[in-house]
This record gives structure tokens, sequence and C-alpha cells, in this order.
């Protein structure tokens, strides 16, 4: 059925050319949901409900449209509102279902159609709010998470305004980009007049695995990226350094998440002028295996202190592992579900190319920004990567098929 | 054997760490090709050879990167070197290779890494030679086609010239992005010195099928597109409309064609305001099916002259297919392989989203012009969009194992 599940718009059955024929008006929401009309579940669906939202330690999904919108409606209610109609679209999309069932010919469509002949592609939708959002406008300071901070300016920082900061965010993951960008597409447009797009980012080839049963992938370095992530079957580590608790200062945040975006450019035309041992110094990694240097397997445990010639660890002082290493940190880790991009050119005879960054963990004061601080200042790879954007959003827990996002923020 | 084809480089094999051993340079180019290494053919590859380049009637793959490139070196010798070089990659490529074998430590990769784990997963790639090639830099006027014009202003152009023209283009078409990044990555990086990139645009959820096993994909207004396209099929519309013949004036572009890309940005914020029917006439085909209005089916043939209420046909005067048809413009076809693209957003709250028109034909002069000239002139369709880049290419005709790009041009 997967492939014809979204099949009930525009006339495609006889139930909405019923629906079109009594000249329902069905273009401007989704309160016309028919929740009986709904398509099986089938295995390229991922459940929108649980505990926590999906896609934070979902199986890394190839591909991504990220979003971060500016709420431009001074009403807090009309906000309020387009939350709960994101979240019954966000139910249906999850599903491999068209935002809404029928329509009439004499409306704008409820749906935009593109993603209409395509199966649901294992699509997640995930939403966070940003520090912005907690402003005077909406009466919500007092809900700010203390873990929310504005991120810092981090040494070699060159931010672009336009693509940073947002006080919403819509990460969409799915196995299809058209399905990705459909999802992010409809969901911006049933927010005309709420919300505006502040800038947005596609993504390919994640760059990151969340799952013992991914292969781990490479970024636009060459190298495997990720093979120490936290994944989804470490659930002590989870616990500890992904989800937020009850008792972390908002107790609306608890099972919720705080997601750090970072646009990453990487300069690869001259990281392709560095010899093979060169680029490994810098990562600390065998390029073709990914083990460590000093060891023989990718995931062979991390000895830093292994020696070569003269007893001088192979792992250099300024090596991206080294200084990115929990053993460094205090012991502070984060999921990664980063992916690689490339935005055209650059202008200057270079693709513009890089990584799009995107870490999940529990308190970015303790575990990001001390972990970014050190690779800012001392990481190797720095001569070759240039952070361009940045954004901090807290993410709220999982819905149940009653709830729906803004509850806990609003409650 | 497709998943290890590329794992010669980085010392994944014992012959690559013999190769490393001995120190030899692998990093500058590719004529240290091991023709024996080759991983055998498998069911993801394009055959790269033939009469005419792949990746032209080869049905549409899912993932686009298209580069243009300008040419920086004003010595001859090196352009026509870097065409060898570049067969040789691309051979290797399309086969699910790395671009060399082995290298050194102590030299730069011969090959950037990112695909080492992925398979050839279709990889076709395709060059063409545009109209600035020919001016007097390199002696090559003489040797350019008739059909390679440039490119007139059509009514409502508003063409960025960062996004327009180029030298040389590399169409990349894979059934997996990193696959089709990697290809045109490794290709600039091997041009380094004596080309560079102009432009390059991502593409996904291809906006045509080139053949009769392709299911029609939809575009960002959310209709089926390239329902009537030329397909790999007809061979006879190939010859008459897509082929250059030996006697279309320049012998050595026999069995080539004439590229067309065109970036076109859609104003999708706007389309999603207009009404289903009201979109309907805009295309003249129904959202749902693609039938043609007033008939039923998606391939029914299109009849421009079948009546509505008080026998005004239904698919009106400025109807999209109507201005499109070969019955309208004297039986002139092209075949489209555009994709969709999201470029981010543009700033003002919107996505910049769009369809990369790309397309094939015999002559340009008497077939995609005109085409374009109705369109932009008459087209309903022209209020939602706007062309922001334009280009054209000589695409030389297919290599034998023996051949190279630019064997023609230079010959």
């Amino acid at each position: 059925m997967t492939g014809v599940s979204r099949r009930q718009l525009f006339g495609l059955t006889g139930a909405g050319v019923a629906l079109a024929g009594a000249g329902v008006a069905a273009g401007i929401g989704v309160d016309r949901l028919d929740p009986g009309s709904g398509a099986p579940a089938t295995a390229s669906t991922v459940d929108f409900h649980g505990t926590h939202q999906a896609g934070i330690v979902t199986p890394t999904q190839p591909n991504l449209h990220f979003a971060a919108l500016d709420v431009t409606t001074k009403d807090v209610g009309e906000l309020r509102a387009l939350l709960r109609t994101w979240t019954a679209a966000a139910r249906r999309m999850t599903a491999g279902q068209e935002v809404v069932t029928g329509g009439a010919a004499e409306a704008p469509p409820g749906d935009t159609g593109e993603a209409l002949d395509l199966p649901a592609a294992d699509l997640t939708l995930t939403i966070g709010f940003g520090p912005s959002l907690f402003d005077r406008r909406f009466g919500l300071a007092a809900k700010r998470p203390p873990q929310l901070v504005d991120l810092p300016l981090f040494p070699k920082d060159k931010l672009d305004p336009a693509r940073s900061g947002g006080d919403l965010c819509i990460q969409a993951c799915a196995n299809d980009p058209q399905v990705a960008v459909h999802a992010v597409r409809n969901l911006v447009r049933l927010g005309f007049g709420v919300t505006e797009v502040r800038w947005s980012q596609l993504g390919f080839g994640r760059s990151s695995s969340t799952s013992r049963t991914q292969q781990t992938p490479r970024n636009l370095f060459g190298f495997k990226d990720g093979t120490n992530n936290v994944k989804a079957e470490d659930t002590g580590v989870l616990h500890d350094q992904v989800w937020a608790q009850p008792d972390d200062g908002q107790a609306w945040m608890a099972d919720g998440s705080y997601l750090v975006a970072r646009r990453i450019r990487m300069h690869i035309e001259t990281w392709d002028r560095e010899t093979l041992s060169g680029q490994e110094q810098i990562v600390g990694r065998s390029k073709g295996t990914g083990a460590p240097l000093g060891q023989t397997g990718e995931f062979d445990q991390v000895d830093l202190d292994v020696g070569g010639a003269g007893g001088v660890p192979l792992i250099a002082d300024d090596a991206h592992i080294r200084l990115a290493s929990h053993q460094t940190l205090a012991g502070a880790r984060i999921l990664r579900r980063g992916y690689n991009f490339v935005d055209g050119s650059d202008g200057v005879g270079h693709l513009e190319a890089g990584l799009f960054f995107l870490a999940f963990n529990r308190d970015t004061r303790t575990q990001y920004i001390p972990m970014q601080q050190a690779l800012s200042a001392k990481d190797a790879m720095m001569e070759y990567v240039q952070h361009t954007g940045s954004a901090h959003f807290a993410v709220p827990p999982g819905l149940t098929p009653a709830s729906n996002w803004g509850d806990g923020l609003f409650g």
C-alpha cells in the first residue's frame, strides 16, 4: 500500500472526487482530517509517537532538509494553533499520507502534491525551540531551560547571521530527498502568516551512524565519521548524556534534548592537496580502515597514549580525535547526526561544500560547548574548516497520539 | 563485489600497502592506472562507452551534481591533457572504482575517499563544451558547431551571471548523491590549475523520465512532469530531434547532442495559494492523474481542441502543455532530464526552490529556442517561475575504450 497511500488527494480516488464535488474547502489548514482514511503503516515508516521525538536516535536516514523559522505573528495563540496544525500534518506525512484528504477544485490544495506517488520513506519530523522564542514576545521567558544558552562565539567562527539562529526548527530526515523537502515545504506553507523561513539546509550522505546496525559513513574529507558516536543501543549513555531529565531545570523538557546545528564549510580543495599521512595525523585515524592510529580496526578502543618512534604518541596533541574524545573532555559525549552538503559554488572557483553538523546533548553548557572550545582553539583540522552557521534549539519530548507539539511549552 | 570495488586505496588491500611502501607518488594525476585491477562490472553500473555519451537517454537517475567550469590555462595542450585525464578517471569511477589505485602516504591521495565504501550507483558522467570555449584562446573557432549559439535573452529572464555560462560542463547522475558529488569533486580536483568551478547545482527527484520503464515523477508544483518527454525507446525521434548527424555542420559532433541548462526558480509559496482548478488550467493537466484536461489517463494523446462549456477548448491558449506541444511548435521536441532543487532559502522568508531544467536537442536554434520564446512570452506559468541561470553546451559523442573526451574537438 505504500506507493498509493497519498493518493487520496486530487481526485485519485472516488472519495476524493466526492469531497471535491461537494465543494468542501480544504486548502487552509488540516482541520478536515479524516482519521479513518489513513493508510496502514508500512515497513518504511518510523513511528511518529514515542517517549522521545523520532529523528534523534532513529537510524540516520540518508537525506536531510533542515529549516529554521522566525515567528512573525505577535499573537501567541496563533503560534500555539500552528504547533497543533503542524502536529496533525506531521502525524499524517510520517505515515505516508498527504497532509489532508480530498479538497475542492476552487480552493488551494491542502497538500502540495510532489510526494503524492512516493512512500513514507522513513520520514521523521523533529522540532525544536530556539533561545529567541523565549524573549518577551510570547511570555515564555520563565519556561526557558537553563541549558538553552545563547551559544558563545568560538575562536575562528565566521558566522553568517542569515545562516544562524531561529525561533523554531524543523528537522526532516527521509530515505528520499523529495519526501523530506515536501514535508518541510508543507509545514512552512501551513505557517504562512505565523512563521517564515529564516534559513534552510539540505544534506546527503549522513555523516554519522546513530545505530550499531549502520555502517559508518564518510564525510567530505573522505574519512569515516562518527565511529565512536553515541548510538541508539547505548541506553545508559543516552540517559546520562542525551535525554533531558525531569529535574534538569524545566520539567516540560524531560525526555527531550538540546540540538546544536553548525554549518561547517570544508575547504576541500586545500585538504585534497594535503598528503595522506598529513590527513591521517590531523584526524588521528587511518583513512582506509578508520582505525585509530597505531591500531588495526575501526572499532578498536581508542588508545590516546600508544607510542610511535621515540615514545611520542601516534595520536598528536592537536589531532581531532584526541581533542574530541570523552577521555579528554571529562567524560562528555554528544550524539551526532550530521550530513554532508554541497551548496553550489563559492564564486571564487571552488565547490561550497562541507558538513552540516547536528548534535544532541543533555546539557550543551557542559557537553558541546567545552568540546567545541577545545576544538576551535587547538584542533589541527581548523585550518581546513570554517563554521559559517550556528543555532541552538530545545527539542521537546515525544508525543502520544493525543498530544501536540507545544503542549509542554504552553501547558 | 560492488561494495568493495573502491577499496584498493588507502591500504585497504595488500596491493595498496605495497604501492604505498614503494613510495610511488599517486596524487597528481591518473597516469598510474592499473587496468588489471578493475572490479567486475555490476548490475549497478552504466556502461561508460557507447555511440552516445551515457547520461542522456540513460534512465534518469535520482540524483544530480552538475558543474560548469571555466578554463583558466592559456595552454591548449594542458586542456587536452586534462580531457584525457578526465576520461581515464571517469572510466574508473563509473565502474565503481576509485580514481587511482594505491598511492603513497607522503603524497596527496589520488582519490578523495568519500565514495570508498559506496558502489558505482549507476553513475554517469557526461561532458559538454560551451560557446565560450570556441573563442580565440584555444584556436577552436573553426570547430564551433552552428547549433551552439549564444542563447538569446528570453522575455522575463533574470539571469545571474554567476549561475550562467561556462567553458565546460560535467553532468554527474547517480543513485546516490555522494557518488555524484564525489565524481564531480574529483574531476574538479584533477583540473586544478587548468579549470575552476564557475557554478554548480545539485538536484534531486528527477523531474522527467527518459525511459518508458520509469514512472513519471513530479516537480515542485506537484504535477507530473515529462509525460510526453522524448524517451530512450523513441529511436526515430532521437535520430531526428536529439542526436547530431554527420552532415549537421561539424562532423566531429555526430552522435552528440546540444544541452540547454536553465535554472528555473519556482515561486512555490505563490503557487501554493492558487486554487487546484487554477493550477490545472495553467498546466493543462489534472494534478492527480496527470491526464490532459478533458481526458482520463496520463498517457492519453493530448487533444488540444477538446471543448468544454460553449466549445471553448479546455486547454487554454496560455496553458503550458499547449505552448510546449510539438503540435504547436511545428513538430519540434526536446529530451528533458531535469531535477528539482532547494538551495536553502531566499533571505526573505521563502525556500529557494525550483527546477534545474536540462534538455538535449539536435538543433537548439530550431527546437529549444522557439519553444522557450513561446513559453516566455505567453505561458501562464511564467507568473510563478523565473529563469535565473542559463547555459548551452555541445555534448560530444560517446567513447570507445580507446578514445578520449576531446578527440573529435582537437582531432
